[in-house]
């Protein structure tokens, strides 16, 4: 599949919806990816995880830091391809197929500033199906594939290879490096051949995310209801349908965490809805449960939690809101949905799950905590 | 030279010397260092910068971090190598020589332990010819040698290669790291043909830190005055004879910072010194005035500063005390003599004389500050 410019837009669009809130704005990636198809030599393609090949070596591109930082800095268009073609240095080798390694936010672009420049597919998968804010949050770690070598680079030509042990130490090293290079830097890691990406990966999340900007499109077009035809593609289920009345927002060791209180609008349909919902973020939206104070979490209030993917869209035009973007008074809809199955094995909640965030609940899933609303 | 177990002690005498109370306490690389030789299949070699082919690649091979870190860690004998041999593999090629980059401190001795095991000499020389804080002290900065790649491993099994774009750089890139390697790590950086060692590295600092180990014992053993000895070879001068009347130690960002005041005892020979000295510290003595307190800093009470070197000496044997061996009550001679010509430029003042760390004074040379004072 030929990438064009309406396909960049429509991805940035779903991106946004499956960044949860965080993963940063991906509209500038859109600017930027669209600049690099135009200047390619080659249409760049998108192929799916089958397409790929056994021996083909493969390696994610992304930039990890602060996203707004991001947006500022990435000027520099060769940032990236210098991580990219460091870590082919470090590897010894040409790698075949790039990706992104979470569809959710910018990162879901940047894969095709590469792939333009190095002509090079881009393989319709990621290691979240969503945004996480660490760098060890991706299904390859939770089938313990090997993070090294990484490679970094910023924008004035610094670059740093790392051989950490694995991808918890590729964290802990990666991250004080970022804030050297200015909070901001081009990643790679996470090298794998073909066999394994398509062991470990989750396919077909660039193209969701497509499907999802498009519905969002079609339905605003059409006159139907946004947030219904982004329910119906991921499966999910409206929380509550109501106005921000407060936010409590705190950035803090290069994050924004805080919470949010949605009051329900009184109206048809919502009669099962609870009367307001407390939402707490870090970066990303991580937990959802009754109430309109953070203190009243509880295994009984909780609504949704990580590692089920947890959105807040424009009630009317169902267009995604980022956390920086909450404000006072806007109509929203808080929906809910579920996380690959990879996130709901013992491994995955211990490194998604609540308790990883400070949160002294038990994950349960999207569908059970409906269930026992239903019960 | 084939280096033996008293050239060992001796060196890190004369190493603590010209540690100027920092660079941490070498006797703990002694013993490595001896293990290592005993160990070694080959008699390990010092040899003189002049021996060294201009073809040949050298490295040094240095700690980073806390010293009192280091000798806690070093457990792991492998971790010098581990960087060492990383370094090898960033180059692509065979390393022929190492040496130190600080004669001064704990530094001065890890180079042997790395020959014993690679089986290639030790170049007698270094790259301070003292101890320096910082990475980018060092007179390949100075002469504009690049710094990149350089090495970093832990004892766990974390390499990190950077590719920084100079000295400055490769310092704020290691730090952190160092600091989630657990406070210490080995590092290799300035890689190096010897033809730019030979211009670039200041020769002879091994040798001359041995015969300072062996001055003070000889001194001690013939009943002669040990500081004279220590004075003779480094062309110095006794600032004050004195009792520490006072210790303020702050820990902070990595570093040791504080004062130290000295009051003179009255007998023979001490009419020309001063009444008090406050010598300041930030993990090395940098600056020694008169008067008792760090506010009476000033051009006129100036008496020593780096990038000259600063020790102060047990009064009666010649042992030289660290920072953090300063205690109430210890007689002491505080000395001051010369550092190496390349450290008084205008690029050598700029990078470790007084106003880099924070002093609001012009650098003077020793000896210029003694001829002030007999005008």
């Amino acid at each position: 599949m030929i990438i064009n410019e309406q396909m960049i837009d429509d991805i940035a669009l779903g991106a946004t919806v499956l960044g949860t809130g965080g993963g940063g704005d991906p509209y500038s990636g859109a600017l930027m990816a669209k600049v690099a198809i135009r200047n390619a030599k080659n249409p760049v393609e998108i192929i799916s995880l089958e397409e790929v090949q056994d021996e083909w070596m493969t390696v994610p591109s992304s930039m990890i830091g602060a996203p707004t930082v991001s947006i500022e800095k990435i000027n520099s268009e060769s940032q990236m391809l210098v991580a990219f073609e460091a870590m082919e240095q470090a590897l010894g080798e040409e790698i075949q197929a790039t990706f992104p390694i979470e569809v959710g936010g910018f990162n879901s672009l940047i894969p095709i500033l590469v792939a333009a420049q190095k002509g090079i597919p881009v393989v319709d998968c990621d290691a979240m199906g969503r945004a996480f804010p660490e760098s060890q949050m991706v299904t390859f770690y939770l089938d313990g594939l090997p993070s090294a070598p990484n490679t970094l680079a910023d924008e004035k030509g610094n670059v740093v290879t790392l051989h950490p042990l694995d991808g918890v130490w590729s964290e802990r090293f990666a991250r004080p490096i970022t804030e050297e290079m200015g909070g901001s830097a081009a990643m790679c890691d996470y090298p794998m051949k073909g066999h394994n990406l398509k062991r470990s990966a989750l396919g077909g999340t660039l193209t969701q995310a497509m499907q999802i900007g498009q519905a969002i499109r079609a339905a605003n077009k059409n006159g139907e209801n946004a947030v219904d035809a982004v329910l119906d593609i991921v499966g999910g289920t409206r929380l509550i349908s109501g106005k921000i009345v407060d936010i409590e927002r705190t950035t803090a060791g290069g994050f924004v965490t805080g919470g949010v209180i949605i009051e329900k609008l009184t109206k048809a349909g919502t009669q099962s809805q609870p009367k307001d919902v407390y939402v707490h973020f870090q970066n990303e939206l991580l937990l959802a449960h009754k109430g309109r104070k953070a203190e009243e979490i509880s295994q009984e209030s909780l609504l949704a939690t990580t590692p089920d993917l947890i959105s807040i869209l424009d009630h009317e035009t169902g267009q995604p809101i980022t956390t920086e973007q909450l404000r006072y008074g806007q109509r929203v809809d808080l929906i809910a949905y579920p996380c690959d199955p990879k996130w709901r094995t013992a491994k995955g909640i211990e490194v998604a799950g609540p308790n990883y965030f400070g949160y002294d609940v038990q994950y349960k899933t999207i569908e059970q905590l409906i269930q026992g609303e239903r019960a």
